[in-house]
Parts: C-alpha cells; structure tokens; sequence
C-alpha cells in the first residue's frame, strides 16, 4: 500500500489525497511535522518538504510531478483531458492557484493563523490576514467568471484544476475565511466537489487546537 | 510565427526560451515591463506574470504549463524522457529550481541586485544577498551529487530539468554569483549545455545598466 507522508492543511497534500481518493488507490496517512527537519524525513526528501509520497517501490515529491506521474501510471480514472489545448489550461490553472493564489491567499491566511502557532513561530501578522481577506475576493471573482463560461474550472470535465483549487479553498473554509455568499457559481462548483467520495478524507480531517466551523464537513452548507 | 512577451534575466523566460530554440520554433522577442501591470498586458495575462507565448492563435501563460504544452504539440526534439518513472524525475526537479531555488538562491541575488533597480524599488537588502550566497553552495552540491551519477540532471538524457537548472544559473552568471570551481562536474555540464545552439541568444542578452562579465558568453569560461 502507498503511504503519504503530510499535513491537514497542506493545500499541496489535499491536491495529492484528492487525486489519490478518485482514483481509487488506497494510502496510509502519516502525518509529518516537516519543519522540525528530522533528518530521516529528510532522507526521504532532500527539499524538505511535503507531500511525500511512497508509492510502487520509490519515494516521490513536489505535488505536481506526483499528481502526473498517478495520471501517467493510473490513467483509468483521468483528472487530465486529452487534448494539449485542454490539458495546458488544467496545468495553467493548477499552477495558478499553487503559486499566485497560495502566494496571496493561502500563505496570508492558513500560514499565518494556523503553521505559525504549530511551529512556534508566534501571532499571525495582521497586515499579511488583512491582505489574504482582500485577495481572496479577486481570486473568487476569476473563479466565478470561469464557471460563468464553463462546467468545471478548466473546462465540462472535472480535472485537478478542480482539485488543486479545492484544496486551497477547503484548507481555508476550515477556518471560516470563505465567503460563501460572495458567488454562487462557485459555491454551487464547492458543493458540486465536496460531495464526491473522494472528498471525505479531507472534510473528515481535525487540526488539534483549531476546531473546524460545523458548515466545514457539511454538504449542504 | 509566436510570441514571447519576456524579460531578460527571468529564468522562467529563459527555461521556455531554451526550449522554443531547442525544438527549433521560430519566435520573436518581447520585452514587457510586466511590473507596470499595463492593461494590455493584463489583457493577455491575468496573472500578470511572464513568460506569456503567443501560439497556434492562442495566449499562454505560466512557463511550465507552457513547456508542457510545447512537448505535446512539438514531441519531435523531446525534452521529456517517454517512461514514467524518467518523466517524473524530470518534473520533481523543474519544480525543485524553479521553487526552492528560486526562492533560496534566485530571489536572493537577481531579484535583489537587479530586478529592484530596474523597478525603481530601491537597493539590494545585504541579508537577502548573504542568503543567497550561502544558499547557492548547498544547491551546487546537491547537482554536484546527481551529476556524479547521471550524464544530466535527471538521467542520462538533456531534459527540461537541465533547461530549468541552466535558466537560473545562467541569469545568476550574468551577475558573476556562481563559483564556477566549486564543481567540476557542474562546469563541465554547464558548459556543455552552454555551447548547444539553443543557448546562443541568452548568451547575446544585455540589460541596459548590467554589463555582463566576460565569461559569461565565453564557451570557454
């Protein structure tokens, strides 16, 4: 069996345990205080980071080269288009909420309410709070400005996109910083994806010291 | 014939523009002061980010989405080995310098020394350069390990991981921040795949204030 090395909250680990859970491949979760640099998780990974997955006789890292490499190897349940036009803009926009909307959102908000208190690393900055509440009302509009035209995030089927920006807006709904009002097509595309089988893992998650809001696991929320 | 809106020293650019020549796709330059976020600009990238491709009638953004894209369509050179295991290995690793390198070592050096002038952001931070400067050794070794074992980066093919590693590098020789006698072994691949064709315009590069030093268009540095 394949085993994850992560954490909760990790939208990078969600992404993976969401590609994972759809394409039925069973894995064991380890949770993995990455920070405290052990020098076995180390051994692992040589960049020190999560997502580590241990899966057909290697140890694997960097969530997107992890979630292609499942799409190459379990194709039958595919979260790729075939087409290259469809598949660039799956991986343009898998890219931008990875490293734009984390960058503004993720980093302001999670990072600073809930790694920094795990770590030790002291109070959230309440510039970076402010600036991560701002933003994510911009990230929301583009989110809804693309369902306006489409079924799914990068097109009519549900791809990793869909995934990757799950993740990101699931790590941040558990600590109440989504504004579910702010559109209804993308809370109708939540709801849409949170319902799926795949899903339970992450809404079933417990971060000691930061109870989840009773709307998180709801999926009439 | 395509596009690319770029800057000189982004090693994102470099990375596409390495492989548009390496597959021999006609393009023309240009260069966008995507810091100004001109609405044009905005227009063809809301991201606000380059490297931003015109091709085959559309508009690409994101440089690895963009890679990708250029593999499928354009598989004749291919920067990317056929197995899976070979694939992921190349990903993990443009993933490896085009984050933690980048954030470790690039960020540090050019955006600091370079970057800040140009956007009128005022002088390099001494901490971040220190930083950069220690940095940087750690990742040569880390190549230094590899290429003892592999002719290149990933395996013993040139992939996209050497495209992306010689992109960062590359920008950072132009300001003289690598200690070429570090490695023997990362010279000798560096100038191996300085000397290929598909180098030839990054090695032409001038940024107006920024001199380059002698060696850095030397083949023979």
């Amino acid at each position: 069996m394949a085993t994850l090395y992560h954490v909760p909250l990790s939208p990078f680990c969600r992404k993976v345990r969401l590609s994972l859970a759809e394409k039925k491949i069973e894995c064991e979760l380890m949770e993995e205080r990455y920070w405290e640099q052990d020098p076995d998780f180390l051994r692992r990974n040589p960049a020190g980071k999560i997502p580590v997955l241990k899966i057909d006789g290697m140890t694997l890292s960097e969530s997107s080269a992890i979630c292609e490499y499942l799409e190459e190897t379990r194709p039958d349940v595919a979260l790729l288009p075939e087409d290259p036009v469809g598949r660039y803009e799956v991986r343009r926009l898998v890219a931008w909420f990875d490293d734009k909307f984390h960058n503004e959102v993720t980093s302001n908000l999670v990072y600073e309410r809930v790694n920094k208190k795990i770590m030790g690393q002291g109070y959230p900055d309440s510039k970076n709070v402010k600036t991560g509440a701002q933003k994510i009302k911009y990230h929301l509009d583009y989110m809804a400005w693309l369902l306006d035209q489409r079924r799914w995030l990068a097109g009519d089927v549900m791809t990793l996109a869909d995934f990757a920006a799950a993740a990101h807006l699931s790590s941040l709904d558990y600590i109440s910083d989504v504004d579910w009002n702010r559109s209804e097509v993308v809370k109708d595309w939540y709801a849409k994806i949170k319902s799926r089988p795949a899903f339970r893992g992450i809404l079933a998650d417990q971060v000691p010291g930061f109870p989840p809001p009773s709307h998180y696991a709801d999926l009439d929320f």
